[in-house]
């Protein structure tokens, strides 16, 4: 059986970035970027003044600030936000402006509107403590034509989607979102509105792990409740492999009935690994199809195939741990999910494989620390529903000390 | 001027959850549930298998478990996942069954598959160090009918939806996701494809804010660009009072065409407050509108209108710093994006106004720390395209020197 870094880096041989698509900025919110992206022009493209005011030359700054004084101008025009100048500022003179506007040629300093006092066609303007410069933003100042603004891999937030559009970018190349079909396997799943008969439980594995892609990034696809009977399960499976990923939960331990790996075989999805050492989630099972040979490298439309435990808790952590990554880097991106804090209470560990065990993390001060959830028992969904995060329990069977610093998996 | 705390109390004055709405727990994730849930039915509903494997009596398990022998038992039928035992288990019998399968009565223990050798009608276990109750869930031992399983107030992700699923909640009472219109203002923008003419800009503001409301999980209503003339304006701020929030962006600093406070006066939205002691941000405006007099606790059917200022930049700040916990709270949960960390560099601070400067965060490890982006004044939206946080510098001339705890907000 192989480790959880072994299984993680298995997953990420097979797993490259999908093809570069072009999308609308309004559509691009959580991609990555698959090209640099620079201005189109100089930012700001005109000096602008940076508050409503009136613009005024060095010489009328200079007679004056130095003794705290006034002056008075004659008021030659007034430029409003998307308006522009018609005439060249000389002493003795102002222009009035407001907050965007483009400064008339020779201006030295905006003067706020606050400090002006009206009279007819003249204005008064308080110039204490105005020097050169002030209230103006130059041509070019904030980004150059031709400078890179961001570069490929960026991830797109609401930052980088208001500077693509400050910059000109409307549609922009980026890095899709993966597609992953969810394929839920078992004649004892009912769907979670029905009652469950005899014998039977509700599918908590499909509405879980499809909100489970979405919250990371992909798109998910739900294909259902598939029997265990040969042909259903073939054709949910066929059409799973459309997508870039497909997640089958269920259907990948000893049992009778448990037909997924030889429809998985019959349909040319080549096994990679089965088995992992971890609590819970061990019979995790991990294939591609559609690959080019054995060069992981040339991926073109393949598809990677997890086969999750159907056991929910399980189902979950196998996702966190190895789907996620997988579709983060389907996405262009890393995982970053792992971090490091201190337990609160010491744990009395007896473990024989490394335990993932539910816990709440506190990020909320400087110190990070986290205090592991009641657990009752590898079934217990509820107990993932109240933690944030998977403490990472390493094998062994002496007490874990409060205060031990410790890995963890954001959830 | 007021302070950041208290135009943030402010706010959260005149914000109440959104009245609950039933949705589909397919469309439920990021929504905060509204009412207690609990399962219809003891989980799981049957004492059940945990493997594939054996079930075998208490008796058969005492008599060689102890002397580390096997048992060979006569195998009485088969269960799978989803169909019934028909036959009680007896000493000197066994049923062979499946992971997730009900278990016959009188069953003590399973023995896992692994341990098993088929000898025709009969089998031989291996049960050494089996102990009653092994691989066995009972029924009701994760979640009792009539229990509450979630409560009121949590937020809905991937393994709530599962445990939703579990209990048979199909659908559920959540608060809704609020609608927040978005409206740039300005006769100087023109959209983010074309090419501006003189004086002119791109808006940035339009694509930037309908990006941060999806973010923090609300729904974007894109007004587009409204001219500083009066007809126009009053058209698309109407329709904006139909939302939750109406975010406005530019005309509400001092210049003569900032229309916007004269329009909305007209249409009803009364001012809370105008400029906050905070750089860069200082011109925010804040009301209300459809509010039943002046208490705004009986809130329904209101708009939150935010006055945001045309500067890309400030209109970021101000919506992290206002609108993204009015959005939460509208959405029945807090807003939990402030830590504090360790400033990496020393920082001189010359400060008239408290400064959110833009700053990266790195929670990768035990101790967070917080280090300044390069930033080129208050229209560098580059710069908070390459940050991931908001570093609080607090009023003062004195040296923040490295090391010292500060207060950030995660963008």
């Amino acid at each position: 059986m192989i480790s959880v870094d072994e299984a993680v880096a298995r997953i990420a041989t097979a797993t490259k970035p999908l093809e570069a698509v072009s999308v609308a900025i309004d559509e691009s919110r959580g991609l990555v970027l698959a090209e640099s992206v620079s201005s189109d022009r100089d930012v700001p493209a005109f000096d602008k003044s940076m508050v409503d005011g009136y613009a005024v030359t060095d010489s009328d700054l200079a007679a004056e600030a130095s003794s705290g004084g006034t002056v008075e101008l004659y008021v030659l025009e007034e430029v409003t936000a998307g308006a522009t100048p018609t005439q060249t500022l000389t002493p003795g003179a102002t222009t009035r402006i407001m907050t965007g506007a483009p400064l008339p040629p020779g201006t030295g300093a905006v003067v706020m509107i606050e400090r002006s006092t009206a009279a007819g066609e003249l204005v008064v303007l308080d110039v204490t403590g105005v020097v050169p410069g002030d209230n103006v933003m130059l041509r070019g100042s904030l980004q150059r034509a031709g400078a890179e603004a961001l570069a490929a891999g960026a991830r797109l937030g609401s930052a980088q989607i208001g500077l693509l559009a400050e910059l000109g970018h409307a549609v922009v190349r980026t890095v899709p979102r993966p597609r992953v079909a969810v394929l839920a396997t078992g004649n004892e799943l009912v769907p979670a509105g029905e009652v469950p008969g005899d014998g039977q439980i509700r599918n908590s594995n499909g509405p879980m792990l499809t909100a489970a892609v979405d919250e990371c990034g992909g798109a998910a696809i739900d294909l259902g409740i598939a029997r265990d009977e040969r042909d259903d399960l073939r054709q949910r499976i066929e059409h799973g492999l459309e997508a870039d990923v497909l997640l089958l939960s269920g259907g990948v331990s000893a049992g009778v009935l448990d037909l997924v790996p030889e429809v998985l075989a019959e349909l040319g999805v080549r096994e990679v690994f089965h088995k992992v050492q971890l609590k819970p989630g061990k019979p995790l099972w991990f294939g591609v199809h559609g690959f080019a040979g054995h060069d992981f490298g040339t991926r073109s439309g393949g598809t990677l195939v997890f086969g999750l435990p159907g056991n929910p808790v399980s189902s979950f952590v196998c996702f966190l741990l190895f789907v996620r990554p997988a579709i983060a880097r389907l996405a262009g991106r890393a995982d970053t999910r792992h971090t490091r804090a201190r337990l609160v209470d010491a744990f009395p560990r007896r473990r024989d494989r490394p335990t993932y065990h539910p816990a709440v993390l506190d990020e909320s001060s400087t110190t990070s620390t986290v205090r592991l959830a009641r657990w009752r028992g590898s079934a217990d969904l509820a107990a993932f529903a109240e933690a944030n995060c998977l403490a990472v329990l390493p094998v062994g069977d002496e007490v874990i000390a409060a205060d031990t610093v410790i890995d963890v998996v954001r959830s």
